[in-house]
């Protein structure tokens, strides 16, 4: 049984580098807030008591934290007093019965298993544990000072020796406090320092002072990358793709170009799917087995079946679920619509609130006209109904089974099964019109070059 | 005269890190199968004769390389016992009479001139040669022991000197046994290892040990690059793609950025044709002179005509040929069908199993109705034909040269050239029904709010 | 106050290499000519007068030298003498009371701020002042020889001594002279050596000699990149494109794969935009804050306002303006159209030559007929309007305020506001006939089977 922990997620950061009216722990990767990342890798760690700190006023900032992980508490730090100060903020949920683990809300590359790491030094009785990097490039990070295996400070690069600077051992950030002396040694942090600020940091060298137990566990760079602007935004969603393409991959996933293949977090992809080029999934996609993707496609909220054919240029949106060997070809959108087994459409189409039943064929240009402007009416197009091209069928309506509906027609009426609807006019033929016309047109056009 | 020369290509491996139900070396790169990327590097080569061994039960692999290569003799392994033991699968072929290139089906990027070497080693009085390299990280492989420029032995890593291991020179797989000494060195090699398998590796000691001459040649990391599992596969179509954009460029194509380019091993592309980002390019594609492919265009199968302007949004499907000065836009699919000089088909439509003329202008959303839910048929639109927006054309149809069709009409009969044909309703307006309507709705929505 | 300064930009190259019938400096990046890159620096940089030395025949290249920089003198190198050579082919214009700096019109990354550098090294008394780079790889390139920080000589790789070659300070090609020493330097440039031509680069040697002040200055390897093939055309796209990236990622805007996001030089794009993966932004186009551009968006001299959503799949053509709150959907294509505030263009559509007033409703398949093979009409929408899905509107046609266009219409006359206009045909079922149709059908496919 491991031992009661808490989590506390920093989130107060205001994030200016980011221009923007948007909070930056709530910018998304993946297709979700980089909070929520932070937040789902804290439970995945069976971490299961969280609090989370923000800034005044950040409603939206808790609102989304509670959605994560509902329950957790949210703390607003009111001033900005250095890290130590925001961690105190959650002061009412830390007891001493509690081992404490700080996060912060912009690395959302933290992995559960390192969360896992610092859980696992406190059960070997270290008060406290820190993670830390071998940096590509160490310039501007604090420096973990380890002696014999023990981390006996954390120093600012400024004030690093040579000898440490050359270490490269750097600071990520992440540290865990255990319950019998982690109260204590926040408390203990003073602020007398060039900004008059309380800095978690100082709790390393207060704790080997106290001749506590204190360890510096080490981790990929990547991990602890932070995000403080729309690059490095950018850079950290590059290393969260790379992760979901190599997963992907690994699961017997074909994608020609994984780099161009931007997937979700939740995305969950069969063996055998192949995915051409340049493929969008948003959140909520799900595809099986055998089923081919094809370049410039994106999908969101939608559901693809075994051996199914979407694409190139195919667009589900929320809601569409299509069976096994359906095909959604070009140019065609699918919302909120069931496409049961075997059916097409196959260019040019929209098909929004409705069903289109197994083995239907649905005719290029075909539109469900779903919106009166007012309200959604939905479509229900019966087994084996096939649908001329350019047609429109005006919902609510329903053709039944194995119905034609001739091309370009209207459809405002339900279509009983094994009928033909035609709703149009009649071709009608003007003898030497176009000749008449084009002498006209080119005189037309030819006075307007004068004119 | 080059001497008489067999290709083994050993194609049994069984894929199992593919974790796919399609044979691994049937996993196409730059669309086509692995397989047949090195027969085609076989045949280009100069090597006429060739014997595949399979897999029991693998009609499929077999009928791909017969596919690339009439004629090539297929052998199945039924046993797996080993490379050596695969060679001699195809006993039957060997002869004294014959020089032996052994390849594996899993590296796709071996290039003929690599082949070429390991022939002229044979010509140059070698009983075996093999290709090694310079990786950049040795770790795994076996490592080729030459001393004084005679191939001594291959060893595997673990059997290796620390010497042997620092110079790093690699095994690349492939193996060259000249036709008077093959069979039997072949034949020499025993199976007392920890595995109980024959290695075909094995053949350079014994032919050293019997006083042949042993070569290694050393080429490019990347021509041996296996392919074992979905991110190898992606990391050989990555180099392939490279190859296939740097010879592109290297003849006077504009790519704004290559890397989103996809081509496939038979693309051809004329000079000063350029090619936006993001573009596709399934096998068959024919592209002249000066056109311009705009960005999300997919095409496969099809020619392009010189000052041709295809996409962006575009897509070409097999049989599609576009002749000169033809504009096909946005929302565009094209199939099965020629486009005459001059003709445009500018926005949302599809052109399926049809013939569209010289300087024909096609409105945006026309539609050719070319399937009847049963059987294909074809339509013909003749030269400055002028079809209106939103038509139908319900094939088999033939319009005359310079008919028009008036927008959004349903076209069942011929129209005759000249003409004007129009099929649609008439139009009619009732004054303030829309404010009505609106009234209604709102309340109807409201009601449902509360509902 | 900044001394008279005349730029001389090379622009004479064959370009061979380019394959091309367009001129090398013509090629563009980022969406203008490599030539007007150099020219937009020159000014950037302060510099207001320019001369160009163009190819014999070259009317092309002067003019468009003269569009971006209007008033600059053009002139024609006859015979390809050598750089000095081209650079003395605008002697007319060199004169003892302006400094000169040579650029090459083939250079398209350098910085203003690197010209300026140039100049102040000439107002600091150097006559002569070059850029130089460490070079990653300095093979083949001429060499800067520095001694106590005096510029004693430019000498080609193979005359380099082996400490010079080490050094690799490698000479970018830039050349400034004063006023004061420039024209007599250029004038005592030589032609004794292997081709008999003039080398600019003798200049250096020349005034060290004369003990005049040379400088040589350093600037990144990437401002000279000099572009003579189409895979260096290539590669410096992509550096211009990693630059027009940087900025706008500083500027605030969320592009969550920037490498697959293409600029133009002149894009603007306001903070709090999110640009999703794989949109292609041409000349001209300018993003308010907080729109959302969804992947594969391909946008051309369009305005999009703020909080307007675009794509994915759009393309906006040129004088596509958006106003705020606005959103245009999937496979729709707005060209020369200004849509209103809060109008909603969802689906499938092309509005060209047309206003869409405030909170219309666009359905999908709406195509305005703006074309009549002649010439270009306008389509007039008003406000609050509501177009049913798969509608023509032929123009020239006005729909005013309110009205609602029934599904499926052709719309050829002006539409009262608040009215209803329909222009259908009647809907008519024929019952039982689609199952005798299949029986006809399916024995026609059968015997066209046999057949």
């Amino acid at each position: 049984m491991s031992r009661p922990t808490l989590a506390v997620i920093l989130a107060a950061g205001e994030g200016t580098r980011m221009k923007s009216s948007l909070p930056k722990v709530l910018h998304p990767i993946a297709g979700r807030p980089m909070l929520t990342h932070v937040l789902a890798s804290v439970r995945e760690a069976g971490v299961t008591q969280a609090a989370v700190v923000v800034g005044p006023g950040r409603e939206d900032v808790a609102k989304v934290a509670q959605t994560e992980l509902p329950g957790c508490a949210v703390f607003t730090q009111v001033e900005r007093k250095g890290t130590a100060h925001a961690v105190l903020a959650a002061r009412q949920a830390l007891t001493e019965s509690k081992d404490v683990i700080v996060l912060f809300a912009d690395t959302p590359l933290m992995r559960p298993e390192s969360i896992e790491m610092l859980k696992g030094a406190l059960a070997d009785g270290a008060s406290i544990a820190v993670l830390g990097f071998h940096a590509a490039d160490p310039t501007g990070y604090g420096r973990l000072i380890v002696e014999d295996g023990v981390l006996t400070a954390i120093v600012e690069e400024k004030d690093a020796t040579s000898a440490q600077k050359a270490v490269g051992f750097c600071n990520g950030g992440l540290m865990a406090l255990s319950g019998e002396h982690g109260l204590a040694l926040l408390e203990a942090i003073g602020n007398d320092n060039a900004k008059g600020e309380y800095y978690l940091t100082d709790a390393a060298a207060i704790a080997h002072q106290r001749g506590l137990k204190t360890v510096a566990l080490s981790i990929a760079e990547e991990e602890v990358q932070g995000v403080n602007d729309r690059a490095q935004l950018a850079a950290a969603e590059a290393v969260m793709q790379s992760r979901l393409r190599a997963a992907a991959l690994r699961e017997g996933v074909t994608m020609i170009a994984p780099e161009t293949v931007f997937l979700s977090h939740d995305t969950r992809i069969g063996n055998d799917v192949v995915i051409e080029p340049n493929c969008w999934f948003g959140p909520g996609v799900t595809i099986e087995s055998g089923a081919v993707i094809h370049a410039f496609s994106h999908l969101e909220g939608a559901s693809v079946g075994a051996g199914t054919s979407v694409g190139p240029f195919a667009r589900l949106r929320p809601g569409a679920r299509l069976a096994e060997e359906v095909k959604v070809g070009n140019f065609v959108e699918v919302k909120a619509a069931s496409v049961e087994k075997g059916a097409k459409i196959s260019h040019l189409s929209y098909i929004g609130d409705a069903r289109v039943g197994a083995e239907a064929n649905i005719g290029a240009g075909t539109i469900t006209c779903n919106y009166d402007g007012y309200l959604k009416h939905r479509t229900d197009i019966g087994a084996g109904v096939f649908v001329g091209s350019n047609s429109a069928l005006v919902a609510p309506v329903t053709i039944g089974d194995n119905a034609n509906i001739g091309a370009g027609s209207v459809i405002t009426r339900d279509v009983p099964a094994d009928a033909l609807a035609v709703a149009r006019g009649r071709q009608v033929a003007i003898g030497g019109w176009a000749r008449t016309y084009r002498a006209r047109k080119k005189e037309e056009k030819a006075a307007k070059g004068r004119g």
